[in-house]
């Protein structure tokens, strides 16, 4: 077994660089197929090649490390996260996992020892940029659609499309749903993570292993149109308010919600933006339109389907009630996943085996293991105790922790490579 | 009886010059204290000037427009209305009260006839500019505060009290909250407006005389503020959900709104300008922070007192509900206000005389002459029928039914000054 604690500085040393180039002035900001993120890009290719590995971009332009030793044939295990971060993030969401795996490379370099193993830093994980998540995996598996390709950055009018061509993807391949890799070279897919919610630091665990993984349903635009008017003229029974109608949709929704958690359903459901529209709203003005988005998570794709039949339910109700409309944008939807047993048990006897406090957990966040599991790879992820949550600057993952988990990914590699 | 219909020509070309240097593109903008209202005013100035009229700016910087024969000692009656516009409004709101009281005037001045009578072109009453309406009457009367004067145009940095100063308002003696007129020199502050709401229309109601106005509580900003986080890791009852808090509290005020009305209270509630901050706000983020406005009008002095009081009691219910934060900005007042009876009356018998159909309505929205009296000068005024409403491109009034307005206007000059 080789020691990673050992490598606690290199971590340090690897993180602080990180943050010393991706830091905007308030949080870490490495944008999907941008400048942030092909930053990173750099540094850990320049960072790996020193060590002797080999680095190439995959025709996702996500980067793959490897042994130059070990035969390309070979089938591998890949350890992967992403080199992304939302705008005004912290340092750790994705980037820990990315870290891992090379640590887990370099020691056993340092050591003379290779393995079937790799390291892949996937791009554009966070939906925060384009508004669809794992871009960097799905376009590896051939599932971008034009739809998605022609999706705008945040604030800007480049399309995804385009940031992809310029970085080096094989757009024609990408745009025929080509699968840019063979999944059989691939027999594991690890990803270790911080923790984004609030369980193992309430529960005193440094490091977990998780079971599965929700999946969810998005719309990054919703717009109700109601009629817009002086707020004065207009009594209650003639208003066509857009952002009552909103309101109303918004706790018919919270309703539906508690009362299926309290049959067991898992369940989240968030409207994170929201707004009146800047060109006309006025606080004496009845708001005409409102732009919305809406999200749903859970673990099972039943529970997402229904409840995007309530979500079409209540609209037509407040429709008919309130003379407004809602035009949705296309659905966007991630499966859930679940993790493979096999590699659950491998890295939970790791665990055991270093006597870590850790339990079995359910990610309610997505990651990229999920688009492997469901393309047929064995996956597992091990979480890292975090606190403050992630996608914000106060993200704190404690190092020690996070060279626990390195640990039990490492310890994992032999057992899974057997 | 001066003939004003005659003048439906002058009226249409002055019209027309109002919307050709008012118009931005989609509608008309003449901003308070700035530049689409300085140009109203200047062409009105050299108008009113080549007709053989007085102009003077007040030391509120309205401008005051009489017939150059009249003893300035006398008591007169002032036809008043605004010249500036919201933003991408429409043409008639205010403007059309102005021009009804110049064309009052010029008819007058070429039939040789003169009286005691003045026109006063109030700047600032549109609250979409600085988030505080009837700006130039309530300087005329000493209404204004510190922090009415320290509020912000929309979209820039430069306050009121500057804009103000630049177009050469008594700054001294605004903030010592000093009375700049005399009340006792206006006997009668008559003013004709459009209707802004759709009952003219419906009613099929050229004109009609206004009963009394609506007054209003206004919050401009509203925080809700909750706690951010991954939307896909923080269960149900762990969110603080600032948007979620803010639809239960405009849900709850709908239903009180419904309670109320069903009990015979007059009132209307908007919430015109809502949203998550944009600095943070993404698809997979918990809103931690919502802005709002909150407005309610009514007739009744108490309702607007009882209504607020159910806010802040809401408030405080969500806030421990939600674990949120409610943090309210200055509550801006305005007081209803009841048309006098004798001036009502006389501009009824002028539509009776007329054989218009006519009613005698409330005005749901807010007008300058709600100020005036409150200040105790005997106050009417005319309203005009118009399609779409108002605040909007798409107001239409007809210019047939404007000049039976101005007819009835100038039929009521005579009684009101004998």
């Amino acid at each position: 077994m080789i020691d990673l604690i050992a490598y606690r500085d290199l971590a340090a040393k690897l993180f602080a660089d990180m943050h010393y180039f991706s830091f905007d002035g308030v949080g870490i900001t490495r944008a999907s197929y941008g400048r942030g993120e092909s930053a990173a890009a750099d540094y850990l290719r320049e960072f790996a090649q020193s060590e002797g590995l080999v680095v190439e971009a995959d025709r996702a332009a996500n980067l793959v490390f490897r042994f130059p030793e070990t035969p390309a044939e070979n089938p591998v295990i890949w350890m992967g996260s992403h080199m992304d971060s939302v705008p005004q993030g912290g340092n750790f969401d994705g980037m820990a996992g990315v870290l891992a795996g090379l640590l887990c490379l370099v020691a056993r370099r340092r050591a003379g020892i290779g393995g079937n193993l790799e390291v892949i830093a996937f791009r554009g994980e966070e939906s925060a940029w384009f508004g669809k998540a794992y871009v960097g995996s799905s376009a590896l598996l051939g599932k971008l659609s034009e739809a998605d390709l022609a999706l705008k950055r945040r604030e800007a009018d480049e399309t995804l499309g385009d940031c992809m061509q310029a970085l080096g993807a094989d757009m024609a391949a990408i745009r025929e749903g080509e699968r840019l890799f063979d999944t059989a070279h691939v027999k594991t897919y690890l990803e270790l993570h911080i923790e984004q919610g609030p369980v193992m630091v309430a529960r005193d665990l440094p490091v977990a292993v998780v079971s599965s993984i929700r999946g969810n349903f998005r719309h990054n635009r919703i717009v109700c149109e109601g009629e817009p008017g002086h707020s004065g003229v207009v009594p209650r029974w003639l208003r066509h308010d857009a952002m009552f109608a909103v309101s109303d949709l918004i706790m018919r929704l919270d309703e539906h919600w508690r009362v299926l958690l309290e049959r067991g359903t898992d369940l989240v459901v968030t409207a994170g933006i929201v707004g009146t529209d800047p060109a006309d709203h006025a606080i004496s003005r009845i708001p005409g339109r409102v732009f919305f988005s809406l999200e749903a998570r859970s673990r099972s794709t039943d529970t997402l389907e229904a409840f995007y039949q309530l979500v079409h339910a209540e609209c037509s109700a407040i429709e008919h009630e309130r003379g407004v409309k809602f035009a949705f944008d296309r659905r966007v939807l991630s499966a859930p996943a679940t993790m493979n047993p096999h590699v659950c048990d491998t890295l939970s006897a790791a665990c055991a085996a270093r006597e870590l406090a850790f339990d079995v957990i359910p990610s309610g966040a997505g990651h990229d293991a999920a688009l492997m599991a469901n393309a047929g790879i064995p996956a597992g992820m091990v979480f890292v105790r975090n606190q403050h949550g992630s996608h914000n600057p106060r993200e704190a993952m404690e190092l020690d922790d996070f060279m626990q988990g390195v640990q039990v990914l490492s310890d994992a590699l032999g057992p899974l490579d057997a």
